[in-house]
């Protein structure tokens, strides 16, 4: 199932006892419904353990089930909350989301306080391309920390800025260490030299990620797995997406006069 | 004490049992730090009684103390969630915060799908002037129905339009109702006509209120009564106001390109 999920009204993707995370909830409703028994037994998997705070568009779990005429994305989405699924596929026996998954694309948005844009199209272009991103991540023990990034992406949409990534793997918190070096390069804080050399020898000090609130994992890429759309179901997801875009735009509007008038 | 507050945060302004109200707030950090000993001996009193989920940016209380030296604005701010002291005043002994009042200034955020503003505009003139406005307002028991409207300004900005309605004193969810009122005209659900017939006749059934999640009390109106501003706690609760207004927009980004992308 591709899934999309407002990251802010969770603890995170992964399970923990007592708190309400992305996988509690999907798990809450397969298992209310009769479509898994335990996550154990069914083999829940999830493409990416999102951290606390981030947003998905397009994440991905796979499970198995004997009631697959159950998983109707109208129906689930009826007893989800704050997580909607915009897609399913039926997948080989031997599927897992993350070990199969071509790569990754990330969407972060920032609000644009003055950048200068070229700069920071300049500063994306460094970290594009194959390179060991330990300093522009928080390191895990077994892992390999050379990756590529295939595509960074700079638009500016009005008062927002969006940054897009892509890349066939991510390390911990590199996607929002290198917002971080960008932020600050487009803020004349950092040189694009300073950063060049902080991908390229140690650092003593690493940058700190962005804030997770801006950050949407947009796509996990599979070759040959097509979701399949319920119409009815990306419908109403599109309503209610409007809805709450409509609610924060008037919610941003008030704050914005509010700090103009005083 | 002038005072603005996040209206979705709270369960309305009029302290209830057991509820978080905006008048709870403030009377909870009055106490905590000595300045009144309890709302009934201070002669707290607001100048509006906001409905629940309305903000405001000026609304007005005022009570009785031994210690106006601690009702300094960074230090009650300090305390306060989702309520800011903007400014205060030392008030004659028999000041009343809402029979003093000479107006009151509410505006309605409006997100704009497709209005037409002309046709807005010229329906709200209909409401400007004395009128009975009974048949857009929830009355309540010996009240007079008949208000003066000052002024109605439609302004459109962007995707939001702003409605500013201007009176001496309203009736209850009565802004809310003429908003709904100017919706209906400027989609062509209404014509002006059929507006200023329900305003003028008897009418079967009462447009309902637009959502009060839109509607901020912007400024109570006095006569000589001058508001004295803490520079620091006016800084800080500009910081917090554009922390705000950067969240929701980011926020409404997010949601806007999930529903243009699905």
């Amino acid at each position: 199932m591709k899934i999309a999920y407002d990251g802010r009204r969770f603890y995170g993707f992964q399970r923990q006892p007592n708190l309400r995370t992305v996988e509690a909830e999907i798990i809450r409703v397969l298992t209310k419904l009769g479509i898994i028994e335990n996550p154990k037994d069914a083999n829940f998997k999830g493409a990416s353990r999102t951290d606390r705070g981030v947003s998905a568009f397009g994440n991905v779990v796979a499970f198995n089930t004997f009631k697959p005429e159950l998983t109707s994305p109208r129906i689930l989405n009826h007893h989800l909350r704050d997580v909607w699924v915009l897609g399913r596929a039926q997948v080989p026996e031997d599927f897992h989301p993350r070990f199969w998954s071509k790569g990754k694309v990330y969407r972060y948005y920032l609000l644009n306080e003055g950048f200068d844009i070229e700069k920071m199209k300049s500063c994306a272009e460094i970290f594009v391309g194959v390179h060991d991103f330990s300093n522009f991540a928080k390191l895990e023990e077994d892992k390999n920390p050379i990756r590529k990034i295939d595509r960074i992406e700079v638009l500016q949409r009005g008062k927002v800025i969006t940054v897009e990534v892509e890349g066939e793997s991510f390390l911990w918190e590199m996607v929002r260490r290198i917002i971080t070096a960008l932020k600050l390069c487009a803020s004349g804080a950092l040189s694009i030299e300073e950063v060049k050399r902080m991908l390229e020898e140690e650092v003593d000090k690493k940058l700190p990620p962005a804030p997770p609130e801006n950050l949407v994992l947009w796509e996990v890429k599979y070759d040959e797995i097509f979701f399949e759309k319920d119409p009815y179901a990306v419908e109403k997801a599109k309503r209610e997406f409007f809805e709450r875009f409509a609610q924060h735009l008037i919610t941003a509007s008030i704050f914005e006069d509010w700090f103009t008038s005083l």
